[in-house]
């Protein structure tokens, strides 16, 4: 089908604005990511928060990933509820409702979470009691990124002694999500904290890397044993800023209305904060690339109003034109709208709900 | 119930992230904007994309409202379903899905819409012909926000001969969305529309004025029939900063977790871009206000992770801590997390769900 056919189709059966996502795009970078691991010799442990889909997890499964990673505890629910068996929580998990939950989600399938510091460590303990076997934890470790994470090998060092000891925790290793200059402080801290732990019969089992834009490091960490991705398997402007992806990796678009043209060198798409965010990074210009349009720059957004500045275009979309967005950050994107079109060769294949979609714990 | 009683009750049953809102506060917000109303002598037409919430639409209705305004079609059709009888969508509304949703709407209640261009105006021709009756339509005026809406007396004027002249559709009256400093602007340009329009006997019956931040301007439009606040229901940070609300007006916070004191100057909350989005505006420093800690500053967001720089805090919240933030943006936090946890006297009268979160089209 050719591609004004597929937008008229839109238009006609479904309406936009719409998330489509091509499906040839995604099973190549599904593929492409599996073989980069491959190569490596890490497993591929691929983040879900991108896609929040059971349909896309379980071709990400079926492509050679040894498990999944979720960011909460509500998307690892509906990925076990959809057969997956091995899900790591990259998150420091607390309160007494999401302790009680893990508990429960730890007596049917192998769940393992990440935690950095005392407290969560703490509370962590009851869902292994709950469950009546161990929750196997990494201790989270920062390497520059200054986000979750201990500071230095010594805190890891006596976090990881605290899980070994503690009821119902088994230590399963470190976890990283470094900023892309620190391979080196990552395996200079990974090394430190294996030796002491190494002198206490503390084994590290597992070490887990993340990050898409750190896909260009994949091999340089010798103790990595897995990584986790989430926003290759779509890309976006962001990944494309730093280099990991081309625009035709890009699998998903927002297909949005020209709605407005109110005066000669700005126009309106059907598309605003409330589909795309107003996430930004990696310094974009705007907020989408438009690919009608490449000289349009998406300048503003209000909640349902996606502002086009076309100063820049010789050829300007007239009111009713639909266009294709790709978004600056996917994954709030596909999070905020909950539902996919999938197209393959130009055709809808199927519509599907983004199932973790908006689930916050 | 006491505050840190409220907090370990949603500790234990619900968890966080949570979208906490005070009834009573909530109450008072829509007494408020009805009064406010009431005393400019314009009928109350709020706008629901804030709450996205049957329950809060009825509280509004019952109120005193004169009817809704929404932003999208699928907005209208679930307060539609909800008893709702008398809602404008202030939105160009355009492709063949949607005009045929629009001509059921129309055929079991009063809906009308906008419209600031000629081929919007020809599509919804057929939303009336789909009814068996004629839509209402109002012309779209730009007076100095540059998003949509005619930039001319000469061009509404135009468009509302189109609109009375075309099967299906009535004409309504003017819509505007000013810029706080743009009132005379607005009646300068109604009055050139009305002088023009009274000489072909083209009746101007509704005169519609938008906006929160505009409340400050009501009953400064003599011509203004109808009046849409959305945010002045729950308020937040932007409200306050453009001046029409206190602190202790804002009715909805969001209750999160300290999960991570990596750092001393620094801490982590277990919501970041999924629960509040990345907006910003009216020059507000960093992504929200904590309510326990003024001093603290939300930095930045990850998807799950809200940074918080304590440098400033002389008081700082530990690991476990449940905090209070006051949102940027309420309306794109309310509809990327779709519950509400509604407190009255601190205690938990009702978890709902918002019926119309993510509805994009």
């Amino acid at each position: 089908m050719s591609l004004e056919a597929l937008k008229q189709t839109i238009a006609r059966e479904i309406g936009t604005p719409a998330l489509v996502v091509d499906l040839d795009v995604v099973e190549r970078n599904i593929a492409r990511l599996q073989a980069q691991c491959d190569a490596a010799g890490v497993k591929n442990r691929p983040h879900i928060k991108t896609h929040k889909s059971v349909r896309l997890a379980r071709l990400q499964m079926a492509a050679g990933a040894a498990g999944i990673t979720c960011q909460k505890l509500g998307e690892a629910e509906i990925m076990a509820d959809a057969g997956i068996d091995d899900i790591f929580i990259s998150y420091n998990l607390l309160g007494e409702e999401k302790i009680g939950r893990l508990g429960k989600l730890l007596q049917r399938v192998n769940v393992s979470v990440a935690a950095d510091n005392p407290t969560v460590v703490e509370a962590l303990s009851n869902a292994g009691w709950i469950a009546g076997r161990n929750l196997p934890v990494l201790v989270e470790c920062d390497t520059g990124r200054k986000r979750a994470g201990v500071e230095t090998p010594g805190e890891a060092i006596a976090l990881a002694r605290q899980i070994a000891l503690t009821q119902g925790l088994s230590f399963a290793g470190l976890m990283f999500y470094a900023p892309e200059n620190a391979v080196e402080a990552t395996n200079r801290f990974h090394d430190e904290v294996k030796a002491a732990l190494d002198a206490e019969g503390i084994r590290i089992k597992r070490v887990s890397t993340g990050g898409s834009p750190n896909l260009i490091n994949l091999g340089r960490t010798p103790a990595a044993t897995e990584h986790r991705s989430g926003t290759s398997i779509f890309n976006d402007r962001m990944q494309i800023a730093a280099g990991v992806a081309r625009q035709e990796d890009c699998a998903l678009t927002v297909y949005a209305t020209v709605v407005s043209r109110a005066g000669a060198e700005r126009g309106i798409l059907d598309a605003g904060s409330k589909v795309f965010t107003s996430d930004t990074g990696w310094k974009l210009d705007g907020y989408g690339s438009i690919l009608e349009h490449p000289e349009a720059r998406v300048s503003q957004f209000a909640e349902e109003h996606g502002f086009l500045d076309l100063s820049r275009c010789n050829d300007r979309p007239k009111v009713g034109d639909i266009v294709r967005v790709i978004p600056n950050h996917v994954c709030v994107t596909v999070n905020v709208v909950g539902e996919l079109v999938l197209v393959r060769a130009g055709a809808i294949d199927e519509v599907v709900k983004v199932e973790a979609r908006g689930l916050v714990r």
